[in-house]
């Protein structure tokens, strides 16, 4: 188990891949952002400036928790989050693309004797399948973590 | 179909409910964010400082952004969004909370002539099974509409 004492500024981490697939844009869409360009492939297809089907900047960023948790987060003493600065969609997230993260330790704040507030930028990337790779999310997350005890 | 010049700045939205449940929690969690606090009913009640199960913050925003398309994104030229700015969880949301949102437009640019950014910050509240309203929730969208055509 890892500690807000375990992070330090100008640290960086990478970590992948996610696969993205039609099925799962279509049942996050359906049920959280059903609008046509994320729920309706062929329109998508035909009528989208984004020519073809894209996933939901929502599922986008959900995709990237799922990579800090698996990455980081799940070996430390977490304790959520207060929220997200600057959270930008670069480009949009398609079927086929392959996603990873790459974090950098921004800020440490101790909050209190068992808590410290970590500012941690997080950027991901896409690689389509032409093996082109392209920014696509990043985010500036304000993160608690549990501090280390003396026992 | 509604345009970006059918908003106003100043204007307020009030849109709801959606009804939260465990098992949405458990399944949300499980896929994109398995944290203990968010995935082991069991232990959360024993350990979490929240004192029980409580939603991914990812999953607060994703059935918020369900209440927004359902609300008036729906019926909008929608195309999209930029990212959010300033996106902040106020309290924890738990199984049988219901939530609802209030919109308010901020900004409006026009950014060229078939298309116009909307500053629009989204509160999202929680109704407790007791009857409680808490806010659980806020971001500013950076949000993209088509403009009316003359034809």
């Amino acid at each position: 188990m890892r500690f807000f004492e375990d992070l330090s500024v100008g640290d960086t981490y990478e970590y992948g891949t996610y696969d993205v697939t039609e099925d799962e844009i279509l049942e996050f869409a359906e049920q959280y952002d059903p609008q046509w360009f994320h729920t309706d492939p062929e329109r998508a297809e035909e009528e989208s400036m984004y020519g073809g089907l894209i996933a939901s900047g929502w599922h986008t960023v959900a995709m990237t928790m799922r990579l800090i948790v698996d990455g980081y987060v799940g070996d430390m003493e977490s304790l959520g989050a207060k929220g997200v600065d600057e959270l930008r969609w670069w480009a949009p997230v398609s079927p086929g693309d392959a996603l990873s993260i790459e974090n950098e330790v921004l800020e440490l704040t101790p909050e209190s004797e068992s808590r410290g507030l970590a500012k941690i930028k997080t950027t991901t990337y896409a690689e389509r399948e032409s093996g082109d790779v392209e920014k696509v999310c990043s985010f500036v997350g304000l993160s608690m973590f549990g501090r280390k005890r003396d026992e």
